[in-house]
């Protein structure tokens, strides 16, 4: 693991860091918070993961969530949304191949190869950070747009991973949307039925979720119809499961929508981690 | 006046917006956030300075201010650091030219004919916001690095313009530093007797602060050198202003040092522009 940077930020440190991804089969770059309850022992971790086009630095520096994790004493994770390099795969579109990983391992070529995400974040980079911060056995996740997706999904497909979950705008039932879809599709090939075990929607019904779930979303976000979070509300109903959705009058698909709310999330991880 | 974007954040609304410039000569970008107290009346005006390289966006997106504005009830304005265009004058350099206006009116070729910060800022615009948002008469200064040195430096040249002021690591005294001789000559001339005003050091001897001041720094600041705060706070002794100066350890020039100590500044402000 080597060390690109670290600033200090509210007390704690945040560091961006680089390691060679076996999942990945590259360089993969990720940034931690670390907040200052760390020198007194072990911290829960948050793990974001962004949408479409992001790194790791996009929500590191605009999503303002330091300031609340040192308040309640949360590591955060940061990860790339794919991997990244001139000889990996990549596509025109800003919605397939680099910068949009879609959190899914892919079977199909030119993607297989290299795009490997849900193994790398659930399993390889969780090790890492685990190995090498002063991180607990207590670990949430959240995300926004396919980054809630990511979230959703990683939370559910690997039970006693995350204690707590919760999103914001998530691509709440891509195997509905434009946005999954394609990528689904091109990721892991034309059969769907391969395609909803990276579906919330689908995965709510199918395996389900143990805990509660707190859901933000924009009402006047451009991307709502390719967001459904309506399906999303509807499957939390149907399985009973505890949650919390709020639609926002006035706010967009934004990071100022995300720093808006980014405490309300940080609070609702603190409180079902340090439980 | 244009509006290039709007997006709704804590309660208010973050804009960015153009307008031809008089003083520059030139088309020229902002950003306003209106907090939603705004909705009851006008608000007091927080205006933030950037520093080299900046534009209206960086602190916009990086220093977490919009938060605090809204829990204190404060508007804040993110002007441009130089005029820009393919046709106006610049260098190769980062801390000359575009991106590095150091708020002054440039007297000097190739400079002189749009590079006129100082009136930009403290009357063009200042009419500009107050004509067109919900902001009282009651405006605070504060910036980062060439932005500190702004604020400081506008705030004691215009009494009466800016009833509170703080500062991030700002520039404290260009007249000598070279970050401050090389840009003052450039724009002003080699006759050093024409940069005194436009060094805050200078300036607090000269003319002084009526009110108190609020300085942080940090004690890791990559460009410590650079900015010479110790003399700052040589002459706010000297000339006994009352003020607050915090040098933090492992703190640097980032704006994760900003953003940490950001609230404190729009406390600051508020406590004495709502007194």
């Amino acid at each position: 693991m080597k060390t690109i940077s670290e600033n200090r930020a509210f007390g704690g440190v945040q560091g961006v860091y680089s390691h060679a991804s076996e999942a990945c089969d590259c360089e993969m770059t990720f940034a931690v918070f670390v907040p200052p309850q760390a020198e007194h022992g072990p911290v829960p971790c948050l793990w974001y993961l962004s949408g479409l086009t992001c790194t790791h630095e996009n929500a590191m520096t605009k999503a303002g969530l330091q300031a609340h994790a040192a308040e309640f004493g949360l590591a955060i994770v940061f990860p790339d949304t794919s991997p990244r390099g001139a000889e990996i795969a990549n596509d025109d579109a800003y919605d397939l191949g680099q910068g949009a990983g879609f959190y899914v391992n892919a079977t199909e070529a030119p993607w297989a190869s290299h795009f490997q995400m849900e193994t790398y974040i659930a399993g390889e980079l969780r090790d890492l950070v685990t190995d090498n911060f002063p991180i607990s056995v207590h670990h949430g996740i959240t995300g926004h747009s396919m980054g809630g997706h990511g979230a959703l999904t990683l939370a559910m497909k690997y039970p006693g991973h995350y204690q707590s979950l919760s999103a914001f705008a998530p691509i709440a039932n891509p195997t509905r949307s434009d946005w999954g879809r394609k990528q689904l599709g091109a990721y892991l090939g034309p059969d769907e039925t391969r395609w909803t075990s990276h579906d919330a929607t689908a995965l709510l019904k199918d395996v389900g979720w143990s805990g509660d779930v707190l859901v933000d979303q924009g009402a006047d976000d451009q991307f709502l119809d390719l967001l459904m979070p309506e399906s999303l509300v509807k499957a939390l109903v149907e399985t009973r499961t505890g949650h919390s959705f709020r639609l926002h009058p006035g706010y967009d698909h934004s990071y100022f929508f995300v720093s808006t709310f980014a405490r309300d999330h940080v609070a609702w991880h603190a409180e079902r981690l340090q439980a």
